[in-house]
C-alpha cells in the first residue's frame, strides 16, 4: 500500500488538487482513488461479460432456430447490449473521475444518473437473462437442438455474470448516492 | 404535522425515550417516526401484492394445464410467497419498530438483515415474474387458453406491482445501512 504514494506524488498532478472544490486529505485522496479504482473494475467486468453475452447469443450456429425467432432471446440481446454500451460510458465516466479528480457531468447529477441507471438496467438485466434462462429450458426439453441450446445457455449465463457486476456497481453508486445526501459530497472519508 | 404532537406526547411512552440508547430530538424523533411508517406501509403494499399473486395463480381455474405443470408458474408461486412471508416478518419488525424505538435484533443486524434480504428477494422476484410473463406469452401464442392466461397473467401482474413496492422497500433499507455505516446509526437526522 505504501509503494502507491510514489503514484500519487504531489508533484503529478498539483494542479488538479489545488483546482479542486472540496479539500481532502491525503489519506482520504488515497481511500477515494481506491474506491474509484474498484467502481472502474466492476464496470470493466460488467462490460466484458455484457458484450461477451450478446456475442455469444448473436453468433449461435444454427441452420432452422435463429435467436431472432424467439422474443425472449431478442430480449437477452438488447438487454445485454444495452448494459454494455452503458458500461462502456461509466467506464470512461470512471477513468475520467480517476484522472482528472472530478465528474463529467456535475456532482449531483452524475451520483444519480449512475445510481438510477445502474438500479434499472440491474433488474433489467435479471429480467432478461431470466426469461431467456426459461426459453433455453424449454427448448432443451423439446429436445433435437444441440449448439443451438448450448450456445445460448452459455450466452445467457454469461449475461447473469455481466448482472452480478452491475448489481454489485449498483451498491457501489447507491452508497456515493447516500453520502452526497447525507453530506451534500460523494466522498465518504 | 402539528396535530401528530398530541400523538407523540411525552406522558404516552415516556420510559422508551429515557431507555433508548440514543439521544434524539422531538423534531428527529418525529422524522424517523414518518420513515418507519413509511417503510410499513410499503412492506404492507408489497405483502398484499405478493400474497394477492400467490392466491391467484393457485386458484387458476383450469381442467387441464394447471399451474404446477408449468416450471416458470411454480417459480412465479414459491417467489411471491417467499416475498410474502418476508413482507410479514418486516411489517412485524417494523411496527416493533414504531411502537417501541428499538429494533427487534440488534440495530447492526437488523439493517443489515432488512438491506441483504431485500435485495435478494427483489430480484429473485423480478426474475420469476419476467420467467412468468415469457410463459403467459408463450401460452397466448398457442392459443386455446382463455381463461388460465387471463387469471395467469393477472397473477404475473399483480407479482410486478408487488415487486415495485419491495424495490422501493430495498432503497429505503438500503439508506439505513449507508446510514449506519457512516454514522453508526441507523437514524439519519
Amino acid at each position: 500500500m505504501t509503494s502507491n504514494r510514489g503514484v500519487e506524488s504531489p508533484s503529478s498532478r498539483p494542479r488538479i488538487h489545488q483546482t479542486h472544490p472540496h479539500f481532502h486529505s491525503t489519506v482520504s485522496e488515497r481511500k477515494l482513488r481506491r474506491f474509484n479504482y474498484l467502481i472502474f473494475l466492476f464496470r470493466l467486468a460488467g462490460f466484458c461479460f455484457s458484450l461477451s453475452a450478446v456475442v455469444f447469443m448473436i453468433a449461435t450456429t444454427s441452420v432452422s432456430p435463429h435467436w431472432y425467432n424467439f422474443g425472449a432471446f431478442r430480449f437477452v440481446v438488447a438487454a445485454n447490449g444495452i448494459v454494455a454500451l452503458y458500461s462502456l460510458f461509466e467506464m470512461v465516466a470512471s477513468a475520467w473521475e480517476i484522472t482528472r479528480g472530478s465528474t463529467i457531468l456535475p456532482e449531483f447529477y452524475q451520483v444519480w444518473f449512475d445510481f438510477v441507471h445502474d438500479q434499472v438496467f440491474a433488474y433489467l438485466l435479471v429480467s432478461a437473462d431470466s426469461t431467456g434462462a426459461e426459453m433455453v429450458r424449454q427448448l432443451r426439453g423439446v429436445g433435437s437442438c444441440k449448439s443451438f441450446c448450448v450456445q445460448s445457455g452459455i450466452g445467457v449465463g454469461l449475461g447473469f455474470v455481466g448482472f452480478l457486476f452491475l448489481m454489485i456497481s449498483t451498491l457501489l453508486s447507491g452508497f456515493r448516492v447516500v453520502c452526497f445526501i447525507i453530506k451534500g459530497s460523494r466522498f465518504h472519508v
